[in-house]
């Protein structure tokens, strides 16, 4: 806000008892007037993004757009498909776009986020953990009730034969892949002839019909340097090709074969019989992935475009070699490396408090802030960060063009 | 999930088409269920804790109650007041429990938890940081036209100036106090004269009304060890006792002078003039200050009990010294120490994973899990696991008393 905005503030009377204040040059739209401008779908109003209260979380169109078809391109040319996860926008909106681009589903990590992308419109679901309560179960049972497209990974063989038997006593057969530890140990089962002899008893069951096998490398998506994540994911996919080759032997489906991410997008094709990658932060990109280097470029990770941004004010500049902003661990998380300020050098920012972010100006630092101005962050790790957010507003150009529900926001369950 | 418990399943019609599955022995209720058994504010049936879904947060009252005590007792002792951070716990519920315990107030870091906190029928409201924004000074004053008792913090003559033309503007007289630096250079002005100037400043513009200052020292908070943090804040304290001083004798108004916060509760009364403490923390405790030890306990600081705590489920127990759970960092952050097992000892928790949580068995583990078995944390770092849910459930002897709302999750704006 310069101090010339100031002199020439105008006053609005409003309807009621109230005044309300105003300097001339600077509006500000809170989070409220902006879904006000928005009720029926479009922008009632040209809107700018730097005037929007802070911290807000906004997606760059053309960024998105150009990451999601770099992605259907690339996975064309490779022969595979792209089953993109939804835990990482958690999204409709993004879901449906990657639909529409060609993906032939989504993925979820959590029953909560499949229940709210199909109240959204999407059938295609494949969720990639293993539902192991009576509350979860009876959940994706009731979900697999009314979307014909939901698939859900089990793990074990008590855990199918009781999905078996609750899909029977709701008068369905459910739809599940198995899925096999890539060596991690977190989830799935051991590859070879236990995930077989798991495949073999689905395919007995009753209430299951057997769609393939998932193999989920998250290990090996954030090695650093092209040459060394290619071989470790290649390495580490054997079992499960091996697996998928024995499913194959014994007249198994083996109609999905899934796995793979963002960091090894180019790379997993190279496994025989996969068809399609669980590809989740190409979407957005953030300082992550951009550390893990690419194949044409060693230090930075190029291929997709950075398109999720925070946008925080600078609420204190008293300070030598400093500034303080409102974007904290609350807005920002504590993942590292920390987020990166958009387009300047010599600038660092970090959230390791929880209501205030700290930026400190290096020598050549590219320029410096003052108090009310507002900066944007190329986010530290887009998944956490997306989940503190109600909203995203979609940019275009620097103006708003649409607000996107996270509607999956906070659903962990 | 036992074996037995599966044998002895129960199939039951719904209403409609579908038909819905449970084994006998275990129910769980979804967090819908949960609300729509709460739905008229009590609860309709007993419900155990250990049937919630999971990932869920848990506050258990008798803990909580007695938290909030225990501090009304040590600060009456002491002879100054407090005034809880609702930044911390983000419910009005919990806000009117401090409140009606003898609390002078509460206060919010945000503009927009300061407008939930009145939404939800608290008046006394100290927001500690500085709104230097169009539109967040709007706000701020629009809440101040109809909350009688909101305080604003202000660290700058500019910002003063600004908040007294808004205040002019919209027919008020705002009410602020002077943010004055521990020395952190975070947020504030700096200690003696600049601060008195500004409190001059203030008492000379029309549109403010000064109530004294505030100096919050969040890196002594955390301090290991009672002699080395008494020591720090003490001394970091002295430069705005000394401010206060100057206040008094330049016949400002110094009715408030707040500071302090949980790890330094029972030390800050000995800064000369102090009025209350910031304390947010105590009433959930966290691992984080369970470490940093007490006055009477070099190792653990057990002055106040842990009440936080995070349900999660095992999803997988197929590998050797380990099991995965459904809480990962979505459900707990990424905070350090990690979350600890509520009651076991030799096993460690951890995080790291955006949808899984990670426990390991030392040798001389307290137990081991199996799939479907639930596990209690205490959580990492309180306020920013807070913020991750939309409620928490209040637990009276490991049954469900009641549900409440997190009304200003989310609010980082």
């Amino acid at each position: 806000m310069s101090k010339d905005s100031l002199t020439r503030r105008r006053f609005l009377q409003s309807t009621g008892a109230a005044a309300i204040w105003l300097p001339t040059t600077v509006k500000g739209y809170t989070a409220n007037e902006m879904h006000a401008l928005y009720a029926d779908g479009t922008m009632q109003e040209d809107v700018s993004k730097w005037e929007l209260d802070t911290p807000s979380l906004c997606v760059d169109l053309d960024a998105l757009e150009s990451n999601i078809a770099k992605m259907q391109s690339t996975t064309s040319q490779n022969g595979i498909a792209s089953r993109p996860h939804a835990k990482t926008h958690k999204c409709p909106t993004i879901a449906h776009m990657q639909l529409d681009s060609g993906s032939v589903g989504i993925c979820t990590a959590k029953i909560s986020e499949a229940e709210a992308m199909y109240q959204h419109g999407i059938n295609e679901i494949l969720m990639t953990t293993t539902n192991v309560t009576t509350t979860k179960i009876r959940r994706a049972m009731t979900l697999r009730q009314s979307c014909q497209e939901f698939i859900q990974a089990t793990d074990s063989p008590s855990n199918a034969r009781l999905l078996s038997e609750a899909a029977q006593a709701m008068g369905i057969v459910a739809d599940v892949v198995v899925d096999v530890d890539p060596g991690g140990h977190r989830t799935g089962i051991t590859a070879g002839t236990p995930a077989l002899e798991l495949a073999q008893l689905i395919d007995q069951l009753p209430g299951l019909r057997l769609r393939g096998l998932l193999c989920y490398d998250g290990g090996s998506q954030h090695v650093k340097g092209f040459e060394k994540r290619k071989n470790q994911t290649l390495e580490r996919l054997v079992a499960a090709t091996n697996t998928h080759e024995q499913f194959q032997a014994s007249g198994l489906t083996t109609e999905v074969f899934s796995g793979g991410g963002t960091g090894t997008y180019n790379i997993d094709h190279q496994t025989r019989g996969l068809t399609d990658i669980q590809v989740g932060s190409y979407v957005f990109m953030d300082a992550q992935y951009l550390g893990i280097g690419g194949e044409d470029n060693i230090e930075h990770f190029t291929d997709f475009e950075p398109a999720l941004t925070i946008l925080t004010t600078v609420l204190n500049d008293q300070y030598a070699g400093r500034c303080t902003t409102d974007a904290g661990a609350k807005a920002c998380t504590i993942n590292r490396p920390w987020a990166i300020i958009k387009g300047e050098s010599g600038i660092s920012y970090s959230s390791g408090s929880d209501e205030f972010g700290t930026v400190r100006y290096e020598e050549n630092a590219s320029r410096t802030y003052k108090v009310a101005e507002k900066i944007e962050l190329i986010v530290s790790h887009c998944d956490p960060v997306v989940n503190l957010y109600d909203h995203m507003y979609a940019i275009r150009n620097n103006q708003v063009e649409a607000i996107w529900p996270i509607a999956a926001r906070g659903m962990s369950a």
